[in-house]
């Protein structure tokens, strides 16, 4: 079954990003659903406005409650999944995250706009993740790389060379430095080591620059990292 | 003059999103220049490749330095700006990050695919940005909404009313909430004291409602906030 994902946005246009490279050729493959449906239809004002000035006073529209909520009661006619906001006072993404929600088989999304959503749209929502802590123009800009991130773990969606990637790096450190053709590029070569066909050296070498690479920059997974004996003779070296 | 944006990357389509909403009236008004280019048709390879296996072995496929290098010279021409590539072995994304690009006249975003870059393109590149702790198909994904988090700061993008939402979020509390017409919705009404045009009550109440927000969902925020002696006072009640 084709994981089912419906977001409800003011730019659906903008999820056409999904036709392209490994998400889109999924979808091509119904291996995964993604519709956008806009909001505004839903709007009962004859204006079709969704949004309003914010009780109190203060800069900024607020998106009226009525046009969110008869979109996220539509789509739950066909949809049974859990409905996630993105919204800046949510729990920042991660790819634990990314995991547990890769495990459903139907998902709704709903960017906002603007100063936010009425708070009464709240009681509909399941849960609201942050993209991180920076400020977007909606959104659909933490929708995309989120959903992006869940759909890749869907079996299927990456070959298996594709997708190694994460295991090397949510074994909790960065990336060792990777080298392709040619062997002399600018004249730097690639490092001897690589090209000696010795893989236990070679894989101590990597385990040795992956462990370097993360003390440097990135301390807070370092020192959340359970060394292992190897691991504290090779940083010794 | 306007801020002129470089990308390159293997999908340049999926840059098309930024002819949409905020950006893309901005574009329109010649605030902002974005020009995505395909690193593949700087391959001096007879197939246009632009990877290939890594040395030492391992799974997945490392893009190859010569078609990425020579893009960048080939940009460097007319774009003097800072290099920055989107890598997960970079800095964290944020609001500070994003503040600082935003002073640049001229940037050009790097995307990477596949199982990385060749170690040896590091040269040529000044900055490297992480948008968080979670696997992507690809650069582009994180480049999106870095690129929109940079531009919406620069000056003109956004209406003084859009620009406001920064302000509240980045003193280092999360919004209080907001209420939009009608006054009651299913039921549910709006707080009596946003109806009360009783400026001073409103400010505290919303800065009373900010911090308890921020005190239950980000501890880590609340953590660093200086609360001032009215801060203290409005959260004894």
């Amino acid at each position: 079954m084709a994981m089912k994902i419906d977001i409800l946005t003011l730019f659906p246009e903008m999820f056409e990003i999904f036709n392209h490279s490994i998400i889109g050729k999924a979808i091509n493959n119904d291996i995964i659903k993604i519709t956008a449906h806009n909001i505004r239809d839903y709007s009962l004002n004859k204006h079709k406005k969704v949004d309003d000035y914010p009780y109190g006073g203060g800069a900024g529209m607020v998106m009226t409650p009525q046009p969110i909520v008869d979109s996220i009661k539509n789509l739950k006619q066909y949809n049974k999944g859990k409905v996630i906001f993105l919204g800046p006072r949510g729990k920042k993404f991660n790819q634990d995250i990314a995991k547990k929600l890769a495990q459903e088989n139907e998902l709704i999304f709903l960017c906002g706009h603007y100063e936010g959503i009425d708070e009464r749209v709240y009681k509909y929502i399941d849960m609201e993740i942050s993209l991180g802590d920076f400020v977007l123009t909606g959104g659909e800009m933490a929708c995309i790389p989120i959903v992006d991130s869940i759909c890749r773990l869907i079996p299927g969606v990456l070959s298996s060379e594709e997708s190694y990637m994460e295991e090397s790096f949510y074994n909790g450190v960065l990336e060792y430095p990777q080298y392709t053709r040619p062997e002399s590029f600018e004249g730097e070569k690639v490092p001897e080591i690589l090209l000696s066909g010795h893989h236990e050296n070679i894989r101590k070498w990597r385990r040795t620059q992956s462990l370097l690479i993360t003390k440097n920059r990135r301390p807070d997974l370092f020192n959340k990292l359970k060394l292992s004996k190897e691991d504290k003779k090779l940083l010794q070296k």
